[in-house]
């Protein structure tokens, strides 16, 4: 939705429409062909663009961008994304400053997002002066149960961290809940952040510390790039990654004192 | 220049002038005043502006932008800066993919963006199934001399690496002139990957691939924003990073057959 608003704000002002396709990892071929059969200005990608759709939309003249692509994309290839490595540094930079030293992450497939967000992590503890300790971090699936499931693992080792940062919002309510079960308060016993920004993260008890992924604004400045790109003119940047923000609510604390 | 390029188009469309100082880390104080006694629309600080100074401007209501901060600017400050992770990632993943298993990085000191080049490059290896080893990480300043000096002591190793990325290309022109002084030859013995893509890296024997940072656009786009904070506006984005690509020149091909 958020997307979605973002790309509508920017059309409508320019007075395009916009159209809607599903067409994802699995029956790209004929939903792609579908799409490119309605001769739209560009074509928006959420996450994905292969090669082979790149070349379909190219054979039609058809301009596109990539939003935050969760593949390395090609040097060349439109696309916006945000900050992720920087949203990974402010997040560890955040649980280093309240006094946090043994930082989990619990983080996420191979992602080109994922990975940026850890290696900001992890470059963060090391600037810190701190190890980075391969046993706290745990590659898991991007949802709610995969946090859980790693968080519980996390918080029955003896020497359990203080601090979880998670690669998205939904694996932090799984540690919420992981917490809960293991006895724990959040954000006395631990501290936990998430990523994204979802709106949910601010109704949950307590309302989530996390990374803002800018999504709108990401969203409208595809779609300026998308429609400069439609009307054939010559676009200023090829790719663009908009700036993340911590926004710190009431999941982090200084750590429990032994 | 390039930076004052980007500037400039973007001023002069608009009709404004470009007024430069050089206020750097060491006598901010006075050259600050000097710049907020001229009650500028709007500042345009490369590479650093102090808390200090920013509560100056703020003080005096002259918005500022930060174009390419090598320290970590604080969320809610507007920034313009270019995409370092996937710099490095995009140098390390051209490498791997010529067939590179030992590649050394010479870095930089613990600048913002040296961080992220850095940690792109490890990323890319770790993704890769490549072990990072530390003793190939040599950490210097972004000159000539100690490119030189890094080098040298790399090449001269049993296990020497097949292929150097350095945080700069002026530390690459010193791989240069250290390969030539242990006999070998770039890039049949040696794959050399720069950063910044300045002008003479087309020009030196062999061309040198290296990533190109966009400094005319990163300039252009953080004058648009410096200019829509100055009229009062909201802005649709705090921070951005502009996209970096490789460009594959004459100085990487695939590594000696042993």
């Amino acid at each position: 939705m958020e997307i979605l608003r973002g790309v509508e704000e920017v059309a409508s002002r320019n007075r395009i429409g916009v159209m809607v396709s599903k067409f994802g990892l699995h029956d790209s071929k004929a939903a792609m062909d579908e799409t490119a059969g309605r001769h739209p200005q560009c074509v928006l990608s959420v996450s994905w663009l292969s090669e082979a759709e790149r070349d379909r939309l190219a054979a039609d003249s058809i301009p596109y961008v990539v939003f935050d692509p969760i593949d390395d994309v090609a040097d060349g290839v439109p696309y916006v994304s945000a900050t992720h490595f920087r949203g990974g540094q402010s997040a560890a930079r955040h649980l280093i400053g309240l006094g946090h030293r043994r930082i989990a992450m619990i983080s996420g497939p191979d992602h080109a997002f994922c990975l940026a967000r850890m290696a900001g992590y992890r470059s963060a503890l090391e600037a810190a002066g701190l190890p980075v300790d391969p046993k706290l971090i745990v590659r898991m699936q991007l949802t709610r149960e995969d946090g859980h499931a790693a968080a519980a693992e996390l918080l029955t080792r003896p020497d359990r961290p203080t601090a979880i940062f998670t690669a998205n919002d939904l694996q932090a309510l799984g540690v919420y809940q992981a917490a809960r079960e293991a006895g724990l308060r959040i954000p006395e016993d631990l501290s936990v952040v998430g990523y994204d920004d979802v709106p949910v993260t601010a109704w949950v008890d307590p309302p989530l510390t996390t990374v803002h992924q800018p999504l709108t604004e990401m969203a409208a400045a595809a779609t300026e790039l998308a429609l400069t790109l439609g009307r054939g003119e010559k676009i200023p940047q090829l790719g663009l990654e908009i700036a993340t923000h911590l926004v710190v609510r009431e999941s982090t604390a200084p750590p429990p004192q032994d």
